[in-house]
């Protein structure tokens, strides 16, 4: 077998194998088949797609490619979340909680934030202490002893897929849909899950601008979690505007704990509880999906979800007085806060600027090699639809570096566009499929 | 400027700028642009293509990439004549000695067998002692004494063209019109014409499978001619069966020498004569194109092309008594000759297949490290239409390995197809393009 051929395969449209597959993932993570040939076949697989059959074995071939998780001592429904990224998205850190206050096992291996969109171990690192590299072994006994673990990509997971990212994000082959669904299947499987819950974002934040792009993306992660014998539900959900009122690592954290206290945002609150709701009735840890909401809903009002929360910070590393005390996050030097001209309705908020502007606050990363500011950030006191009257704050910007608030600005002074008229409403669950 | 976002423009269907262009021809000779870039690259440019303003751009970057030849101090016009590659094409042992005796410079910088198709340097090779590894000082000191020099690629045309080709053969990305063009003209160009003439092959045993496909690359070579301000033509001639009648290195070599004497097959004459003609007229050697057929003609008949040629070779170390007697030359221990079965016409000749036997049989590579057997080869008695008599031989095949003739006789025995009625005939030269 050569890898030329395949790639000619690839590029006339043809399907290749389960073996064909196999000879180049393993040549690939093996050093056997070069950079320039897997580039060259992500390339044509841009072009040509992959089928369904594709796709799964893609997927497999990426997991079985380093460890898989053996969760089979825990005695409990092994069952994660995964969203495909957005602005204000700290869901994670409330429905991971409450879907272990409700009985399940939430083993959550998490990435860093992307372009920009936040990630959820950039978040967990803005608590004083919290360690989110563990070997296995911890994350297991966390797992176990907590019911909820969350840590960053190992080593020993999926190395095919970190080669493969690496190599498509600066080839220009990221936004492929097999690709981009056989990366995420190929990390969440191997956390050893019975069932896993897709939050697919769609709109100006997201990295699907259309439904109809969501949608498809969601069909072809559903696909590979039937072939992989997997309960596997996607929420498409709305991403036209920040999730909550934070975007931020350190306050989004404090807007989760405010959550889980349930005084948070109510799209915010509405969504976890959705989320965790699924995460509980595909795992079977409840037995309708209405029960589960009202299993979520109870962890939430009783505070076993903050306590779920507040265990895991102990466990690894962190300081767990955040859960009572927010003011022990890291806060910014200085606030700048952006006003209202005239007395008007919220049209629309610019999503994906306001996402580029805090990670130019510092909030994420220019380059790989960017540090974040955990304290920095902005937060949105009036979203789409909302009154405003003139002098009212639309945004508060929290900021360390002058300069850094002089290169946001120019994305923040246009992000809230206030209109005559209160736009119509979008669905904050715009859709949801299950296999 | 960013490789990645070249790559990403190439792929939506963007065009590129010559600065961007040159930023990744120039990347990547210097070694800043790794190979998996330029391969993704390629990959796009294959589904996506390239206008004319981007094809002429690439060319003249990967001449300039390398030495452009100054031919100024020689009196003369300079003209060259490429071919697509054939099974058979021995035109170039005969056009460029016929040209050059007419009063042209012709500085041929030739490539080896490719496939099943055969390469002007193995052909020369197989007279003994001949050089074709020459350096550009010599090749010019040949070319000012004799008016013809004939040599392989050196590394200091077209760098860039020789790392991208390389790369394309192992990445599936060698069948792209623009690169194509781009790679045949880059080289040929750097010789510093005046005048090249170009010979499209079409037909079973070319590259180009379809009349249509050969039109389209003819076309995108005459525009990047047209851009460069150079006199380029185009013939679109038939391969549906080898040209002449013998295949392999030194059969060809001979039968060159038999053309130049007047005693060859009538369609290698004649198409030697038209791309000769071609050649004068382009390059201003002759006013008119009937002008140049007549010196052509003559040059044929009165003995210069021969002449020319043996200087040629004795010039380059070659023995020159193979002119006077062709004996000299390399030949086979044995010979097997495949004979008519029936009386009846021939109605089809496998070209490739013949090609392909050829190469088995050891004129060729099957793989980069093949060493090449000037000696063998096939020689072809009966063309398309002609008239065979049970009994009589259709094939001489020319070897020296028993096992080899074993591995090529499943292709040999089916090369010659027989009918009962002649085939339509074919025209030798089906189209003519010129800017």
């Amino acid at each position: 077998m050569r890898a030329v051929d395949l790639i000619y395969t690839k590029r006339q449209g043809g399907e290749l194998s389960r073996e064909e597959l196999q000879f180049l993932v393993k040549g690939y993570v093996r050093g056997e088949i070069p950079d320039y040939q897997i580039s060259a076949f992500a390339m044509a697989v841009f072009f040509k797609g992959m089928t369904a059959a594709e796709t799964l074995g893609l997927t497999e071939l990426m997991m079985g490619s380093g460890s898989v998780l053996d969760l089979s001592d825990l005695p409990g429904p092994k069952v994660d979340k995964h969203s495909t990224g957005g602005v204000g998205d700290k869901t994670s850190l409330i429905v991971a909680p409450l879907a272990a206050a409700c009985g399940a096992y939430v083993p959550m291996i998490s990435g860093r934030g992307l372009a920009h969109t936040g990630g959820t171990l950039d978040k967990l690192e803005s608590i004083p202490g919290f360690r989110v590299r563990l070997s296995l072994a911890e994350f297991h006994e966390v797992l176990r002893r907590t019911g909820v673990a969350m840590i960053g990509q190992t080593p020993e997971i999926a190395p095919a897929d970190r080669k493969l990212y690496a190599l498509r994000d600066v080839t220009a082959t990221v936004e492929s849909r097999p690709m981009i669904a056989a990366s995420i299947m190929s990390k969440k499987m191997a956390e050893g899950l019975d069932a896993l819950v897709l939050d697919v974002k769609v709109g100006d934040g997201a990295f699907m601008a259309t439904l109809e792009d969501a949608r498809e993306l969601a069909e072809v992660m559903l696909e590979i979690g039937r072939g992989m014998g997997k309960q596997v539900a996607a929420l498409v959900t709305d991403m036209s505007q920040p999730l909550g009122r934070s975007v931020g690592n350190s306050l989004e954290v404090a807007e989760a704990i405010d959550t889980l206290k349930g005084r948070g945002p109510k799209d915010l609150e509405s969504l976890s509880i959705e989320l965790s709701a699924w995460m509980l009735s595909l795992s079977g840890t409840a037995d309708t999906l209405e029960q589960a909401r009202a299993k979520a809903r109870q962890a939430l009002q009783n505070g076993q979800g903050l306590r779920k929360l507040q265990q895991l910070i102990e466990r690894q590393g962190g300081d767990p007085r955040v859960c009572d005390d927010p003011a022990l996050l890291p806060r910014a030097k200085e606030t700048f806060v952006i006003k209202a001209q005239y007395d008007a309705r919220v049209g629309a908020v610019a999503c994906r600027s306001l996402g580029t502007a805090a990670m130019l606050l510092g909030a994420g990363r220019e380059t790989l090699e960017s540090a974040i500011d955990p304290a920095v950030g902005i937060v949105l006191h009036k979203k789409c639809g909302e009154l405003v009257i003139q002098g009212e704050p639309l945004l508060t910007v929290h900021y360390n570096e002058p300069a850094r608030l002089a290169r946001a600005m120019p994305l923040l002074e246009r992000a809230v566009r206030l209109a005559p008229e209160a736009p119509a409403p979008v669905a904050l669950i715009r859709d949801v499929l299950h296999s």
